[in-house]
């Protein structure tokens, strides 16, 4: 919201004017008003809430008369509900559909997707993978007739920042408790020193970029904490430190994917990818060698994920890079 | 050419059909066919030489009757010529403008930006800079609302070759030798060792980019020829090798930039960009450090630049993530 605050005047002269009409989370329930919703209160979080209250995403929807849904709950790697009702309700009634969420990707994908389709309107899931880095948009969008036939890269953030702390003398329990101070780590660590945030990261770009409808289960997984401190440690010593590693790779007709601690050398860019920087390299047949990097991003970098997609969704059509962009009708957005 | 044939099937499905109506080169000069070219003999360098012969650019895409110019000619820093007498004989002409040289971006991009806008066209030149890596295409069409603020990168290979040469033992000459046995550095190297292409470079990444319309005098040039060889192995051995870097940053309202060898850490990504490698790290407003690499790049990567700037001109319009691409007219390409 911050976000589409600051951006506010660019985006009319981009002929993109909104409001926001509902806002739903765990706490405040779901609330609406198809007028605008001011919104100072719920960002300060006083008790005073504004709009009417309705019971569940289909009644909120129509009670905001809402043209684009951003989807943001939290990831459920073993089914990706609720989220995948909410982008399904929100498609189905006409709204664009943002998520943040990865959950809907590995389970729905594919459903989601058609359906956006037949509905003519955008699925959109930028903020994903990697944050703000326009991923998706760059194979979907820039990328033509290139075929992507893998990719390895550093996708989790905690594992991340938990073997550097151990690199540097902490203990696991020491450096995981540093990981959540700095609000990376979940009060349940579990997704991510198990894998499964990076394994649910990795079947994303599979699904979406190599085009092959991977299942979760499918995903090879190992966290990092059948690691000894003291061989992370050693590894770091050496000069060939550990890393939470996703790859994927095509064999045989089918793609497969693996998420595992290795040891890197020094020479490889991914074994400089430290706290909570991200990494992807992908294999392609035409481009050699092409790599995305993100160094410590913030919240701000998941909630530009969500802003570009918005623009993609709502905004003028993408002209090819030279012509001048001439903006589309001066149209309002209620989300 | 072979990359166009190699992907004629995968064009043809997205509703592009092409032939090639013309050729010009210093050795053969400007030959047409409306009709279609037979391009083996020129691909094989044989005497014969089919087609109409005509006198100069404008007669020739005449006698093509093209809709898609693809310029090619080797850069001429000091005033980017005749590149730019082509490419605006060819938006004149109502065809679309593909280049791969830095040239007319340095000299006159805001012209001929205007021109294509006037005529509806295209001018587009992805591989400028880093070859095929979408560069342009994602600031103008994947990063809405960002700010570039500033840059800095490695992208002279010859400058890079020559380097890790000198600091593997070789002496200056017999670096700059190997480099031209690798068919990457010119006859003339001076471009590249005196840091000219990468001036150009910096100077088109800053006027597209950042919309500063800089002179290429403005770019502060160092070249790497003025390193002694036992400085550039003493700062290797220092953990501290030389790169030669390409900067950009914002400052009082203008834009400044430099290009000059510079010492740079082993934990710096851009310390491990080795050979014909490149990397630029970007500093926007809202993407924390976001970076693009390409690994050993071979001529395909930039006949890939030129063939993806193919698709963007006469291919459908792109399509917001998410959607099912549906393509356009089954509409015949002449280029």
């Amino acid at each position: 919201v911050r976000l589409l605050e600051r951006n506010r005047r660019t985006l009319r002269e981009q002929g993109i004017r909104w409001r926001i009409t509902g806002v739903a989370n765990r706490r405040i329930g779901w609330i609406s008003d198809a007028n605008g919703l001011d919104l100072e209160p719920i960002l300060q979080g006083t008790p005073a809430r504004p709009g009417i209250r309705t019971q569940d995403i289909r009644g909120w929807l129509k009670a905001s008369a809402a043209d684009v849904l951003f989807e943001a709950s939290s990831l459920n790697p073993s089914d990706g509900q609720p989220a995948i009702d909410h982008i399904r309700a929100a498609l189905e009634t006409g709204a664009h559909a943002i998520t943040a969420n990865k959950g809907p990707l590995v389970h729905a994908y594919e459903e989601l997707r058609s359906l956006a389709a037949a509905k003519q309107r955008s699925f959109l899931f930028e903020s994903t993978v990697m944050d703000g880095m326009p991923i998706f948009s760059l194979f979907q969008r820039d990328l033509p007739l290139v075929c992507l036939k893998g990719f390895r890269g550093i996708l989790n953030s905690t594992s991340n920042l938990i073997l550097s702390g151990i690199e540097s003398g902490l203990s696991y329990e020491q450096s995981l408790e540093q990981a959540r101070q700095l609000g990376v780590a979940e009060t349940d660590p579990g997704h991510d020193v198990d894998g499964w945030d990076a394994a649910v990261k990795t079947a994303v770009l599979i699904r979406v970029l190599m085009g092959h409808a991977i299942e979760l289960g499918e995903v090879e997984r190992e966290g990092i904490s059948r690691l000894k401190e003291e061989a992370i440690r050693a590894a770091r010593t050496q000069g060939r430190p550990y890393k939470s590693l996703c790859q994927a790779w095509r064999e045989d007709g089918r793609v497969l994917a693996r998420v595992s601690p290795q040891q890197i050398p020094l020479s490889d860019p991914l074994a400089w990818v430290e706290g909570t920087s991200s990494m992807v390299e992908f294999e392609t047949d035409l481009l050699p060698g092409f790599a995305i990097r993100e160094d410590h991003p913030g919240v701000d970098a998941t909630a530009y994920g969500m802003l570009s997609d918005f623009v993609r969704a709502v905004g003028p059509p993408a002209q090819a890079a030279g012509g001048d962009a001439t903006a589309g009708g001066d149209g309002e957005v209620q989300s």
